[in-house]
């Protein structure tokens, strides 16, 4: 048998992991229960048509397919088997994927579950997603998001509730250096028409400047150029870059107001972003957690109004939340004119931020109370009835489950940091009492047993 | 655009379900906590090696495959394509497979980190699992399970351990009318012994009398005659029900005890049966929430010792939880005579069971706590302030984000069955006040802005 292994992009999490990933996902999670937000669930795959066709044709090919069980190919296309041609092949032996993010069957959910909602309604979802991507510093081919999204209301107070999770959760969590960049898609969109580009063409210039995160300026202008673009753009885009240099936000809204001054949609942007930050400030989220970013572009296709990214100044990883406005996700599945918000916290990243600054709080992992040594191998009546008695009072017990040398029991104390022992020697069994170790300093003291539950001090 | 829908065996679950499957779930995962086991999770999706032979050719069958990514047919085996050899192609088509169940990727995970844990090791784990089963009453092809397991000791203590975490944990979440089972494949196989039936056949043997929890006793007769057993054998295992039939446990032991006397292995299981029911009873687990029954025998195959099945009377289900001792789990991964024993709790089905019997508890709906209303479309800053102020002091709280009829943001309230709604009209704000109106009862008060947090009063 060959060594045992997972998959590429996958990873197993030991207790300690897992105590500092419960403890991201709990305090998210508080946060946006502290906002109203609901919990809901999808299923981890969805028909194979619910998600294609829904984040662009990179997306699509990342999406994980399910290949029908049983004798899936007596129904697969004969002439797609000849012609070894996968593509034609896939949808006539895979039915189900994997989902690729929470927001595409949440929209799904919304349409299915419309009459059961109350709008606006405010959901959070906490469940991993799967992506076929190459696996890297901070890329996971499985990787747990926290979204919450408000559908039914247009009011840009969503968006401030929004960032105002945004800047509670990360507190929480202690997460330093990070930014909250915002922007409109109303507002790129006005400054591409200033520039030339339209709308035909907004979606292939929007996807270039949202590379502006990774290559810079230039970059950008390159993309442009590979795309087609007029060398107008190519200026456009310096002098964006150029106006977004100014160190306050009010200052770049203010320039890019004056480029896009005719632009009614585009004003109504610069004055909800305005609106935004002002009312941000008003609950003390200000410079530099949150910023206007005349460059953030965002690569999802449904955003259409304000756009979100978290990143963390000097981290190993890329952002570690996003989200925007969408007026109409659930067209896709047939019910129009449904305007929501939302954001999506990643969790892998956020723990690979804090593990990188070591921000994690020391007290997380999670041990074991009181361990209950086994030293008598004819009786161990007694301290199996300590052992459920002291599990009752709340403390988390175990008894050692053989009765090996004392030794070992202790060394299993120390490794596991079992911060109390209690021994039963013969001792001890004939006076009716029990040694109770501090394993924290050594100290030991002879006890009643019904005295043992107050003397253990758990900090 | 057709309607959407998800994969038949799935399901969506909104706020009411989830916040009853996040009891279930803490319930639980507490109980796991103060019996000293640690979190660990896996990846969803393991190399198709790791999963398949463990489950038998029936289990095989049931598992989730996934579709490379990319051009798959590439790699095809042409031989396949040609001969649409479902069987032969998959292994070139598809290298990945989502988990079937937590026991065997948990038996990978301690192969591949046998150097970092201490044993005994105590893990649980909480996470989903799929089946491409036919969909049914309370089966389904997504299900959450709750696996508690130690390694690392032979000792029956840990199968006390267990019973323990059964009987706390299903007297917290109030299951009704449940029997934990117990037997011990030593003695079912010594039984099988005592009627004829050979090493070679017993998993034969086995999974018949498995059969005898839907079928009965003449369906396992049957069973066994089309597996071609003796008559010997059949008569055997009526002779096995009547001492099953048996009212109490011990009398159960005794007579099966004088049927396989000169079976040590037999007889060991009978001793540690007893031992078990008698230190389960001085902690208070006696029937009929523990049972010595002869004729449980568990489908799959790894079990060596000790087994356990948890029924519910009259429930609308099969068993809610099962587990046992497996002396060499992590053999398949090349580690031999790792011994240990596990229990696992199916969440969907004691959701099921809970629902069936009314028994949840009726506060357990999420809600917010407090509505700010939003009366005035010119200034809402007392209301966002008033908000952030009440979130802070730990309170759930939403501002209604739209300026809209206040009979339709009262009625938004009443809908979520939100207890407390703060509405500040033009006469509260000239006078620096705000009205609280206990939605309950339906009485007001006005107050000052600092006074609202101490007039909430919530159950």
């Amino acid at each position: 048998m060959s060594k045992p292994s997972i998959p590429k992009g996958t990873r197993d999490f030991g207790p300690r992991a897992m105590a500092r990933r419960q403890w991201v996902c709990s305090t998210i999670r508080g946060v946006f229960e502290r906002h109203g937000f609901l919990p809901v669930e999808t299923p981890s795959f969805e028909n194979l048509k619910t998600l294609t066709g829904k984040y662009g044709e990179e997306g699509d090919k990342l999406i994980f397919r399910i290949l029908n069980n049983g004798d899936y190919l007596s129904k697969a296309n004969p002439e797609a088997l000849i012609s070894k041609d996968s593509k034609l092949l896939t949808p006539t032996i895979s039915k189900k994927a994997l989902r690729y993010d929470l927001t595409v069957p949440f929209a799904r959910f919304v349409v299915m579950h419309r009459n059961e909602l109350t709008l606006p309604f405010r959901r959070y979802q906490i469940q991993p997603v799967w992506r076929g991507d190459r696996p890297g510093k901070g890329r996971y081919q499985e990787f747990t998001q926290c979204d919450a999204d408000i559908i039914g209301s247009t009011s840009s107070l969503c968006e401030l509730d929004l960032v105002q999770v945004f800047s509670e959760a990360l507190d929480s969590l202690g997460v330093p250096g990070y930014t909250i960049l915002i922007n409109d898609r109303r507002i790129l969109a006005a400054v591409a028409l200033s520039m030339g580009v339209g709308a035909d063409r907004l979606t292939d210039w929007t996807v270039a400047v949202d590379k502006y995160d990774k290559v810079g300026v230039d970059g950008v202008v390159k993309e442009l150029e590979v795309r087609g673009f007029e060398v107008d753009v190519a200026k456009g885009i310096q002098k964006l870059f150029e106006i977004n240099s100014a160190s306050n936000s009010l200052d770049v809204l203010s320039n890019i107001g004056s480029v896009i001054a005719n632009n009614s949609e585009g004003m109504q942007g610069v004055s909800d972003m305005r609106a935004l930050l002002s009312r941000a400030s008003a609950d003390g989220i200000e410079a530099p957690k949150i910023k206007f970013d005349a460059m953030l572009a965002r690569g999802l296709d449904y955003y259409t109004g304000a756009i979100f990214e978290v990143r963390v100044a000097d981290s190993p990883v890329g952002s570690i939340c996003g989200g925007g406005r969408y007026d109409d996700l659930t067209g896709i599945f047939g019910w129009s004119g449904m305007s929501g918000v939302g954001i999506s916290f990643g969790v892998d990243r956020i723990e690979d931020v804090l593990t990188h600054f070591n921000k994690f709080p020391e007290t997380l992992d999670l041990t074991t109370d009181v361990l209950v040594t086994y030293m008598n191998e004819k009786n161990c009546d007694v301290e199996l009835q300590l052992v459920s008695q002291l599990r009752s009072l709340g403390l988390a017990v175990e008894m050692y489950p053989d009765p090996v040398k004392l030794k070992k029991q202790m060394k299993y104390a120390g490794d596991r940091e079992i911060p109390f022992v209690v021994l039963i020697g013969d001792e001890e069994r004939t006076a009716g009492k029990v040694t109770l170790k501090n394993m924290s300093d050594g100290s030991q003291q002879l006890l009643l047993m019904n005295d043992v539950f107050g003397s253990i001090n758990l900090q």
